[in-house]
């Protein structure tokens, strides 16, 4: 099959070999992937990832043993848990310690014509969602699951810091949610198409003390303009896995009495209510969509700061 | 008036100049003083203090507009605010921006025969807490300041790092609550003298994953074994002012899901109550005891690190 593969580069190949599922597991025809900052790393050799990147997708399931799934348009929880541990039998596989993880950890991802997922992890996508949207769902489930960790009050004040793919998806997840978070960026023509949302945006980091400091940037020396505008006895949420060490001085963290939270993966149940329902509509986030063998022009212009969300369209 | 200056470098003066309260305030005579880590810290010119050190004591209340103090053996909440901004209107005036702390920001502290702190700093100690438990209040408040930042579960699984002083307050105010943590410290002898308070401890880092872990080490780098021994979606609280700066890779943070909480002083009320119900008794950490002119002396004990606590007696 057609695939972008990494081993120590990034490359099409034409010859991929077809995909096998396991017990338990679909195989899926990939409709769209999305392109995301950890796919970028990846390639750029994070995780010691050998294989097909890509975790952000909508397909069909072509085979499968469970009659549910026959056929069904999905979209897939990224994590697969071994079933068996603390974690796994507590609903928690996303932290299971022997987990695959699509395009990520020791499983092939979306970046193909097909991938192959256990059957629990799919989720048929309700109609009123386009491919274009449901391609979305990965990226705001993760943005979703600061609900799940946190409380945030009402009353709050919430900054986001960075104006990319994740800040954009976090401001918009907060805002189906009729909160007002003001997105903190350093890109004008990216926060202006922000503010086409009716997001509360800002060039550059803003004086003031914030509740919530939610720190979307994907870059560790962040973390110092999260110290710099969290209020004290406030919350900094870390949605990157910022790869790169950062130089620090914990003792603010104690004399503010401030709360760090660390937020990846989440369910995908309430991103595809807030698609289905259309409090979130993603698609103006599109910056481009390539066919696989276009992979690499793809990859390049997701890696253009310029741009919001480049998608491959395998099939 | 006797005391502990700092200037430069520490010294013992017996001619700084008397106290003279401001309006609102009370003149203490402080009875016994305790040495912790940040006094260590300040003699080292942490701060930039210029002054009197010293935030832990006890002592009696000399001169006072407020007849209910008058004659008063008292302890003392070391933050004064100044009653004006959102954190002060709020309760919260150990967070007011324009604070001053009791011998550690711009107002003189306890290494001396007298001191001064708002009325409304003082507490009435009762008479079921003798002068060397009721001197722990300050540290023991510090420690229950945890309770009120997070709900730790009856079941959850409890690290304590660091066998120290803050470690022993941490340890005890847990056990007092009827947790029962695990201290893991690098002292045997220390590490022994914590177990004759029933606490479990251990020595070295341990393998496994804790639910909770409290990193009371005073170290920078104690980040990383906290990092290591925290279970995914586990809390760290970090109760020490780490002043060095550590080289941290984040990613872990988010990858696990990990709370990181600041906590630093607490109310003095569940300290005090603690105290009085015996259900601490912090005697056994004392290791000496010393006048005001020996003081350069007792900073050396303090420092020594196969001591727990040293004891100022200016009076």
């Amino acid at each position: 099959m057609q695939a972008l593969a990494f081993d120590r580069r990034l490359e099409y190949r034409g010859d991929y070999a077809d995909v096998v599922p396991r017990a338990g597991e679909s195989i899926v025809r990939v409709s769209l992937a999305g392109i995301c900052g950890t796919d970028l790393e990846i390639s750029r050799g994070y995780m010691a990832f050998r294989g097909i990147p890509g975790h952000e997708f909508v397909g069909h399931v072509v085979e499968t043993s469970n009659p549910e799934l026959r056929g069904k348009r999905v979209v897939g929880e990224i994590n697969a848990g071994c079933g068996q541990c603390a974690a796994c039998l507590g609903g928690l596989a996303r932290h299971c310690p022997n987990r695959t993880v699509l395009g990520i950890l020791g499983r092939d991802g979306a970046f193909a014509e097909f991938l192959t997922l256990p059957d629990e992890n799919l989720l048929p996508v309700p109609d009123a969602i386009p491919d274009d949207a449901a391609v979305f769902t990965e990226p705001l489930a993760a943005a979703f699951e600061i609900f799940e960790q946190i409380h945030i009050g009402r009353n709050q004040s919430i900054l986001v810091l960075g104006d990319g793919r994740l800040g954009a998806m976090v401001a918009l997840a907060l805002r189906s949610q009729n909160y007002e978070p003001l997105i903190a960026g350093h890109h004008p023509e990216k926060v202006e198409r922000l503010s086409a949302f009716g997001l509360r945006t800002i060039v550059s980091v803003p004086d003031g003390k914030f509740e919530v400091v939610i720190d979307c940037t994907g870059r560790g020396e962040a973390f110092q303009s999260a110290l710099a505008t969290v209020a004290p006895r406030g919350t900094i949420i870390l949605k990157s896995t910022a790869a790169a060490g950062a130089e620090l001085n914990l003792a603010p963290l104690v004399i503010n009495e401030i709360t760090v939270l660390g937020s990846r993966c989440g369910r995908f149940a309430p991103a595809l209510e807030a698609l289905a329902a259309k409090r979130i509509d993603p698609r103006p986030l599109i910056d481009g969509t390539f066919p696989l063998n276009d992979g690499l022009e793809a990859i390049a212009a997701a890696a253009n700061r310029s741009n919001f969300k480049i998608l491959l369209k395998p099939a």
